[in-house]
C-alpha cells in the first residue's frame, strides 16, 4: 500500500502525535488478513481464494469450516477425521446443560442465552487465555466453541418452548444435526442441504462490526469465551447485522403479489426501510441472495413464487423511486425463505446465522491471536479545559 | 486538529481508498469525548475538567459517578437523591440471584462470574437496545449496572468460599457496603475511605482496550449487558490491565528490604518484567501510585515500611539498570497494598477493579450511544488471489 499526499486523504496527524481518520474508522485498515474478502463493486466474496458462493454450492459445512480454520479444504482422511471430532464436540458438556434452563429463565431472546451460556462455558471447558495458548490450544477452544454453539442454541428453543433439549449425534453431520436438535426430526436432505448452504454461504463476511469487536478482544490476550460473548454483543446490535425474520415478515404483510408495489410505496413515501432490500457494501446484487434464490427454488411452494414476484415488484419500485441507489435483495430476503422451507421457527433465524458466523469470528480470533500487538486506539478531549479545582463547598461524605 | 503533510504522517490511503495507519491503531483517534483524558507525559488524568486524583483525594464514590453521568459534581440534595438510587440499585434482582451459584459452579474466577452475570442480567432487567433507549432509559440502564456489580463480585466470592452471599444495605454508601458484603462485617472508616479513594482514582482512564470495546460494541446499538460483557472480556486480556495481586505477590517474595535490590537484579537479569513497574502511557510516576501510597501511609504496618522501601529500592535499580526508561510503580504496586490493609483478599483485588471501572465503561457506552455511526474499520486481504475454483475432486457429502 502506498501512501499518497495528505490533499487526498482524510487522513492526518496533530501536532499531539495523534492520527485522525474518518468517522467510525470506516475504510482504516486495521490488520492484514489471509480469510478472505469483500468485494463490495464486484458482488463477490470470498474465504481464503474460493468464492464463497461456490463453496455454498459445492462442499459442506465441516469442509469450509476446515478451509477457515487450517487454511486449505480437507482431503477425504482430513474430513472424516474433522467430521468426527466436530460430532464429539457438539455434545453439550453436563455442566453448562445443567445451568442453562437456568439461564433460559431470564430471557426469551436465543442470542442473549448463547451470549450468557458461551460465557459460562469458558470456565467450564477450562479454556486458558489466549495469551497462555500456543496455536494446536487455541485452535482445540475454537473447534469446541463452534462445535457447542448449536447444540445451545437448539436446547434454548426447546427450553423457551417447554420442551426437553435434544442431545448431538456425533454420528450426524453438523448442519443437519442441528436441524434435528431444533426440530426434533431428522431432516429431509433437502432441508439438511438446503440450511446447510445458507450456512456456509454467511459463515464470514469481511470486516464487520462483530468480527472487529472479536478481534479486539483477542488482541488483549483474553480466553475465546471473552472474544465470542464480545461478538455476539455487536452481532445482537439493530445496527449491525440483518434479521432474515424481518424480510420474511415483509412477505407476510404483503401476503399477495399483486400488493407488492403499493406496498413498497406506501413504504417509501413513510419514509420506512424497505428490510431485506440494500447493503452498506454492495453495490450490485447480493451474491449470497441470488445463491439462495437458486436454493428456495428447490421448493415447489407458493412462497417461493410470493418472494421472487416481490422481488422483482419492489426492485422496480425502488430502481422508480431511489434512482441511482442500486438497492436490491440483500442476504436477509432470501435467507428467511430458505430457513422457512426448510422448517425453521423465524425466531431461530438470527441464532441459526450465529451457528454459521461462530466460524469467521473464531478463524478472525486465531488470526489476530498470532499478532502480538494490542488494538488500543485514542480518543479526542473536547470538554473543558482541565484542571478545574473541586469546589470548597463540596464535602467527602462519611464513607460508609 | 491540523492535518500535517504526508511526509511526517505514518497515516496514508491507498489506490482502493482504504487508510492506513500505525499497527494496533496506536494514537489513531476514534471519537471525540467529553469524559476526560489521560497526559502520560505530565503524569496528570482527569474526569470531566477535575483532576481524577483530586477528586478520589476530596469526594466518594457517588459524586465521582455523578460527575462522569451528568456532567457536574452534585449538589447536597442531587447527592442525597443519587445515593439513595444507588443503595436501591444495588440490590440484586432474585431471578439473578437464584442463577449466581450455577455460576459460580462452572469458575473460581470472579471476573468471569461478573461476565455470565451481567450479560444474564441484560434479560433479567429487562434492558432494550441503546438503539432503541433514549438518553434516561440508556442513564437508567447503566446505573443499575454499575450498581449491582458489587453485589455480584461479593456474592461470588462468598459462594467459592461456601458462604452465604450477603445482600445489599441501600442505606450505606457503595464503596463501604462493598467490603462489607465481601467481609461480612461493616468496615471501619478508615478501611472504608481507602478503597473508595482507590475505586474513585480507577474509575475511568482514558481510552483503553476494555473502554474502546464498550464502545464498539455500543457503536451497532446493542444493550448495555453486549457492551458490558465484552469490556471484561478485554479487560480480562493480560496485555490489557494490570493485577493489583502480583505486584503484592512480588512484595511477599521479596519478604525483608534487605533483599530487594538482589530480587530485582535477579528477575531483570533473568529477562523478567518487574510487575507494578512502569505504565504504558505515564513517562512520569503514576499519578494514583503516588495518591495510593499517601493513603496506604495512614496504616501503621509493616506492609507499608516494606512496600516504600522496596519502592525505592527498585526505582534505584531500574534506573541503574535501564538508564532512560523512567520505570516507576504504576497503580498496580500501591493498589494491592492498600486493598489488602483494607483487608480484601488477593483473589478480590482485580474484580474490585471493575466495580470502579464499570462507572467509566458505562459512561463511555452513554457517551457513545449519542453518536449513530457505527465503528466498522478494515482489514486488508493478504493471501492468494481469488478466485480460485473449488477442485472437481472434492465431493459434497450427505448433508445430514
Amino acid at each position: 500500500m502506498s501512501s499518497t499526499t495528505a490533499d487526498s486523504t482524510p487522513a492526518g496527524t496533530t501536532d499531539a502525535g495523534f492520527v485522525t481518520v474518518p468517522k467510525g474508522l470506516a475504510k482504516v485498515v486495521v490488520t492484514d488478513t489471509e480469510l478472505g474478502d469483500v468485494r463490495g463493486d464486484e458482488g463477490f466474496f470470498h474465504y481464503r481464494q474460493y468464492s464463497a458462493v461456490e463453496l455454498a454450492q459445492k462442499v459442506g459445512f465441516e469442509q469450509a469450516w476446515h478451509l477457515l480454520f487450517h487454511g486449505h479444504l480437507p482431503d477425504d482422511d482430513e474430513l472424516a477425521a474433522f467430521t468426527a471430532e466436530v460430532g464429539r464436540l457438539r455434545i453439550m458438556p453436563r455442566e453448562l446443560a445443567d445451568l442453562l434452563p437456568g439461564i433460559c429463565a431470564t430471557t426469551t431472546d436465543s442470542l442473549q442465552v448463547l451470549r450468557t451460556a458461551l460465557s459460562a462455558w469458558g470456565g467450564v471447558s477450562g479454556i486458558r487465555p489466549l495469551y497462555d495458548a500456543d496455536a494446536d490450544e487455541a485452535r482445540a477452544a475454537a473447534m469446541a466453541a463452534v462445535a457447542v454453539t448449536p447444540t445451545i442454541l437448539a436446547a434454548a428453543h426447546r427450553l423457551h418452548q417447554g420442551l426437553e433439549p435434544i442431545s448431538a449425534d456425533p454420528g450426524l453431520r453438523h448442519a443437519g444435526d442441528y436441524l434435528r436438535m431444533v426440530t426434533g426430526e431428522l431432516p429431509s436432505a433437502r432441508d439438511a442441504r438446503a440450511v446447510e448452504q445458507y450456512l456456509v454461504a454467511t459463515m464470514d463476511h469481511g470486516f464487520n462490526a462483530s468480527t472487529f469487536t472479536a478481534r479486539v478482544i483477542a488482541s488483549t490476550g483474553a480466553d475465546l469465551a471473552a472474544c465470542l460473548v464480545g461478538a455476539i454483543g455487536s452481532f445482537s446490535g439493530p445496527k449491525h447485522g440483518g434479521a432474515p425474520s424481518r424480510a420474511l415478515e415483509s412477505l407476510d404483510e404483503i401476503g399477495t403479489l399483486d400488493r407488492a408495489e403499493p406496498w413498497v410505496r406506501g413504504r417509501i413515501e413513510a419514509g420506512d426501510r424497505i428490510m431485506g432490500f440494500g447493503h452498506a457494501v454492495y453495490r450490485t446484487r447480493d451474491p449470497r441472495s441470488e445463491m439462495l434464490k437458486a436454493v428456495a427454488r428447490g421448493w415447489d411452494d407458493p412462497l417461493v413464487v410470493l418472494a421472487t414476484g416481490v422481488e422483482d415488484a419492489i426492485e422496480k419500485a425502488l430502481a422508480q423511486l431511489k434512482p441511482g441507489r442500486e438497492l436490491h435483495a440483500n442476504v436477509e430476503f432470501y435467507a428467511g425463505v430458505v430457513m422457512k422451507l426448510a422448517g425453521l421457527d423465524p425466531s431461530m433465524f438470527t441464532p441459526t446465522f450465529c451457528v454459521a458466523r461462530v466460524v469467521g469470528w473464531t478463524a478472525n480470533v486465531l488470526e489476530q491471536s498470532r499478532d502480538p500487538k494490542i488494538i488500543r486506539p485514542a480518543a479526542h478531549y473536547v470538554g473543558p479545559p482541565p484542571p478545574q479545582p473541586v469546589p470548597t463547598g463540596i464535602r467527602t461524605p462519611q464513607p460508609a
